[in-house]
């Protein structure tokens, strides 16, 4: 082994001089004991042809190595490595192997394994797939908040911005949602009942954190959002399954458990239930809150498609009700931005925003004040709402196409309400269809369909998946339709 | 009350029409009970004139009203608000308030209060002060951050990026970094070791989450990262404090605990102990690894100053020396860019990274595919280490300058060693002077300095705090210093 082998130098990256990358990797090979003490270096002519660089270049590195002590120059005979190493005693590492070890691949010390929290996560779509119901990303409105963020970034007005920030989010934002939401939902909120998380799901994780103890009863429905399920079991809670009908998940059933046990949180995902997307009926929304009154629970509203409603307009979300502290309400830009762009918020009482700050301080300490503030700029200037009100548009009628052309092709083969709102279909399969099945056939022609695994309840097998339609246009709609078609063939 | 007094339009606003806005707020109080049933509602005359809209959009949000089941229009006597509600059953509203109710204060269940979590937070300092060790925002490299990601989000290449990713973070930074990691501090990873997350902070969530088990112990130095502490105590640990001297953590002490008891973790901050700044020696690294080997516990090294050492080259990491897994090592791009980019990593083995993975998968999803991909440009281009050997500069002067100063002015009132690196010196006070009433009178003058008491382990008044000089220009330090000088007096 020549001394240049154990090397591999970046000529490009100049960030790093050539001279410096040397004296780290002979640092490095003086540590690990493959450069043992007493070694002596190559001559720098040498090493400078090996390695294809200026001798002045390894000169430097050896200068530097004896500057700071790892190596001796002895005039007429070399560099040699000492005998005393500066702040180090390198018996230790003379056990090791000589070579350079790879990073190693197992930890030596037990791990939490968080079994429960095993979910499914899919990379990389491909082009064409019938997704969980995401938004179209060839429409986000990256012009506008691009050329927001970029100045937001540059100017000196919001260079405090740079710094650390709150834990509960950017004022502006806060000040620009609660009258967002106050027009839009019927909230009567103060920018003191926001806080702005990383999208709906550090609001799940936040309010399940802050909310929970371990051994608490949660209910949910029967198939639910599993990611929503999995953070409440993440928190100690049980859950309780609940049916789901065309009104939503069934509330005198949950009165009914509320009535043999104590039950601590009932989540909902109102405007539309995730993954059926049916719309909670009003006069459900008042038991609920009733419910909620008389057994002391929290409501932990999950509102994530509240923005896509088509067929009239959205039923107020029941924190609109709420005028004593039941409804913790969450909401998100992800949909309506692009998924990327990690902006919710939660709504909720100022005692349990305290809290949640607390927390969120040794999460991730804040969120992102830049683009906060960016979103906050398009919700002043009215651009979110064109931007909603465009694209609601564009995807009533993509379900519409989608609704029309999935019955015309499938038939009776996959049953189906169109959806009042939401980017998805709740498509149910004939029983004699196998939805892995299906699946692994469309992936095979480069569609992708979800298996339907992830909506199944314990030990139930719904044969459904959510098909969704927002993001294809026309002739993909067509297209994927016509690769499903062709899947369900036995 | 007149119904035009319940409402608060926004007319700026051209997001949400006019005519919508006033339907909501007619619907929100017909839901509260505040317009009951067979109210009659204003002529649309009289309420256009009290809003100051055009008579033809309150027609048009009355037409909203009737299409959506709330009103009924009477011909030749107007609109009343119907006594079968849509959907709704208002009786439960009735027994409410009738006048709008502001949104609650405080929840009507109980919460993890999180009182082990009660840290201080500063939120915006003066424009003088005395940070904790922060960067100059003034040299952030926001042009080149902001040009690299405005043409991110608008490049179709990157379309990808605006959907769902990976939980480990952008594959670009992870190629990028794992390399730069390698060159700079002797690691010897892949991308499979490098997991994104936002910030320092997250790092050591991650970590206390994945490795801490309640009731297992951890190790910290006496004075320590209070904000690491408050994360090991939420993950049920124990802490055990060790002194701190010259040379870091007392390596010697941690023995001893672990020949008494089973140790689950030692978090250190080798380059520089927070908040002591001083730099753990070679030797105290090289046993400190022997202890992790024989005892089998984690080392959780923080290096997040290592960008910031000025008088010899950094030591490496004690990462760059773990050949069986049994350190995991977090850095960050907080001080090298800004701290509002929440941007840091954990370089660990892949089956911790993948248990991590699965936590944040619940946490926040992912982080942000879109600002990590610019940092990865900003590596590749060699544009971070640039940026580094730059400030690395101007912040050693500002160190030099700032402790010859501070000893100038101030001479035996404060003792501190100039660090041999990192953004801050620790500054021990004088016993005779009061650190807290030093803050106080300094506040008065427009500078902030911490009272220290942050710094302090339980029950021991260290009368010391860091005095963060990197966001110091010249004038502004003497000043600073002046103002620090006077506040000192008795």
């Amino acid at each position: 082994m020549t001394v240049a082998a154990i090397m591999t130098l970046d000529k490009i990256h100049a960030g790093i001089p050539l001279y410096q990358q040397i004296a780290n990797h002979l640092i490095l090979h003086i540590r690990r004991g493959t450069l043992p003490k007493g070694y002596r270096l190559p001559g720098s002519r040498q090493l400078a042809k090996q390695l294809g660089v200026q001798r002045g270049t390894v000169n430097a590195a050896y200068d530097e190595l004896v500057i700071q002590g790892w190596v001796k120059a002895m005039p007429r005979s070399g560099f040699f490595v000492r005998n005393n190493l500066p702040d180090v005693s390198p018996q230790h590492w003379r056990q090791e192997d000589t070579e350079a070890l790879p990073y190693p691949e197992k930890t030596a010390y037990g791990l939490q394994q968080m079994d429960h929290l095993q979910l499914p996560l899919i990379k990389g779509l491909p082009g064409l797939a019938f997704n969980d119901g995401f938004p179209d990303l060839r429409l986000a409105p990256v012009q506008a908040l691009g050329s927001h963020l970029r100045s937001i970034m540059l100017k000196p007005v919001y260079r405090r911005l740079l710094s650390y920030g709150n834990v509960e989010g950017n004022d502006a934002l806060r000040v620009e949602l609660s009258q967002y939401l106050n027009e839009t939902r019927g909230l009567n909120t103060t920018p003191a009942h926001i806080f702005i998380t990383r999208g709906s799901q550090m609001g799940i994780f936040l309010l399940a954190q802050t909310i929970l103890r371990p051994g608490d009863n949660v209910i949910v429905g029967q198939t639910n959002y599993h990611v929503a399920n999995a953070s409440f079991v993440h928190a100690g809670a049980n859950l309780f399954r609940v049916p789901v009908d065309k009104q939503g998940i069934d509330v005198d059933a949950i009165a009914q458990l509320c009535a043999q046990q104590p039950v601590r949180a009932v989540y909902v995902t109102s405007h539309h239930h995730y993954p059926t997307t049916v719309t909670l009926g009003a006069d459900r929304r008042i038991n609920l809150l009733a419910l909620a009154r008389k057994y002391g629970f929290a409501i932990i509203e999950d509102d994530y498609h509240y923005d896509f409603h088509y067929d009239s307009n959205p039923i107020l979300p029941l924190a609109s009700a709420d005028t004593d502290g039941h409804v913790a309400y969450i909401g998100s830009f992800s949909k309506c931005i692009a998924p990327a762009f990690r902006v919710g918020y939660i709504v909720a009482p100022p005692n349990l925003l305290q809290v949640m700050g607390r927390l969120r301080r040794i999460i991730d300490r804040q969120g992102d004040s830049l683009l906060e503030q960016a979103v906050a700029d398009l919700l002043k200037e009215g651009e979110i709402q064109r931007h909603l009100k465009k694209v609601r548009k564009i995807y009533q009628d993509r379900r519409d196409a989608f609704c029309r052309r999935l019955h015309d092709v499938l038939g009776d083969a996959v049953v189906f309400d169109p959806p009042a709102g939401g980017l998805a279909v709740w498509a149910g399969f004939d029983p004699a269809i196998s939805l892995p099945r299906v699946a692994a056939r469309a992936s095979k022609s480069g569609l992708y369909v979800s298996d339907g695994t992830v909506y199944n309840p314990p030990g139930i097998n719904l044969n459904s998946a959510r098909l969704g339609f927002a993001a294809l246009a026309p002739e993909e709609m067509k297209q994927a339709i016509q690769i499903l078609k062709e899947s369900l063939q036995p």
